[in-house]
């Protein structure tokens, strides 16, 4: 698959199959996340996979309550003022995200796999973000539907260690990457274009150069 | 080019030549950055590339002492043991990417083009770095190196807003890329193996299949 075609058409696929995902997938998945950058290459990173029913059992009830907790805390305000004017573009999207946001807390125990991410303190989220975004970029030249949520490390980050045996507070779980074969069709997102949100040399004042069309529509 | 190409072979490229960039291939670098996710899609990104020299000029000075900073503080420790062993693989790596990252400090004025990637507070850091990491993998794609640094958010936050325009301080500045036409070759950059770094189910116990070859060696 192209890299462009990848970076256009890897969207939040948050309503998948039960199929499993097959270990050379997997395999891939992981070894392309582990190309991507980090602070000084020092790699302060580990993954856990997970795709036992057991441990989701465990986890999809605080993916549930996180999901929960989040909607009437930091969430709260936007929804409610979309809920009350959900004709808006931007609040038909934000609404379409929540509904694909609780699909995915509905049916955790249902997702084939989870993939997640761990960052050594003092690496930096940033030492941990583009590793999970290459393996969202690599499942979808796999054809496998992936998306990114962080609320388990922000709302359970101790008994998420627990679970998954991880040693010590000195690792925390900034991300966690879902994964499974599309219900929906691959496309674009919608996103705000280019020259609203870029300047060139100044914050205002425009590129001074026409970008190109996006190269998928 | 294949996604998979571009996932391994993307590494740092801070050696560059001083030839423009483009137009176009900004236009579709910055195109595919805003195809990346963000928390709720709420895009809370505002990118400014900068490639006048004068602009440059003015921030030169800041990104020297910046690393100066770096290296006598953050890195000192592992600077001091790598040099003090220097033929120990991960002493000999830290010790090319703290000359790599010294000669983009020495030769920040030559470099064409950097993009720096700013985020609304209360966006979080993973709302910013998909988005630089599909800079660079766009730059890929286009035959252009590039490089993600932190420290100029990090250590002369005032100075960057003052210097680029950035209306107020509920902007930061988590990364910068760097962009230009490498010196050196596309490669596939040194990794701790993928089964050093991942489990399944578990943090420690294997994961429980054989992962395939590296896609590119």
């Amino acid at each position: 698959m192209d890299v462009y075609e990848a970076l256009y058409t890897t969207r939040a696929m948050r309503r998948v199959k039960p199929d499993p995902i097959p270990p050379d997938s997997q395999g891939r998945i992981l070894d392309a996340a582990i190309r991507a950058p980090s602070g000084g290459n020092a790699q302060p990173w580990r993954f856990v996979l997970v795709d036992s029913p057991e441990v989701k059992a465990l986890l999809g009830p605080l993916y549930r309550d996180s999901m929960q907790t989040l909607w009437s805390t930091f969430y709260k305000e936007r929804i409610d003022r979309a809920m009350a004017d959900p004709d808006t573009p931007s609040h038909r999207s934000m609404l379409r995200v929540q509904r694909s946001a609780q699909w995915l807390a509905d049916h955790f125990e249902e997702v084939p796999l989870f993939m997640f991410c761990f960052v050594r303190s003092g690496g930096g989220e940033g030492s941990i973000f583009p590793a999970a975004w290459s393996a969202q970029l690599a499942a979808r030249a796999e054809g496998i539907g992936s998306a990114l949520t962080s609320v388990l490390g922000i709302f359970h980050p101790a008994e998420v260690r627990d679970i998954l045996g991880v040693p010590d507070d000195s690792w925390s779980n900034p991300c966690t990457v879902s994964f499974g074969y599309p219900l929906g069709r691959w496309g674009t997102a919608p996103r705000l274009p280019v020259d609203k949100v870029a300047g060139r040399n100044r914050w205002e004042g425009g590129l001074g150069f026409t970008v190109p069309e996006p190269l998928w529509p």
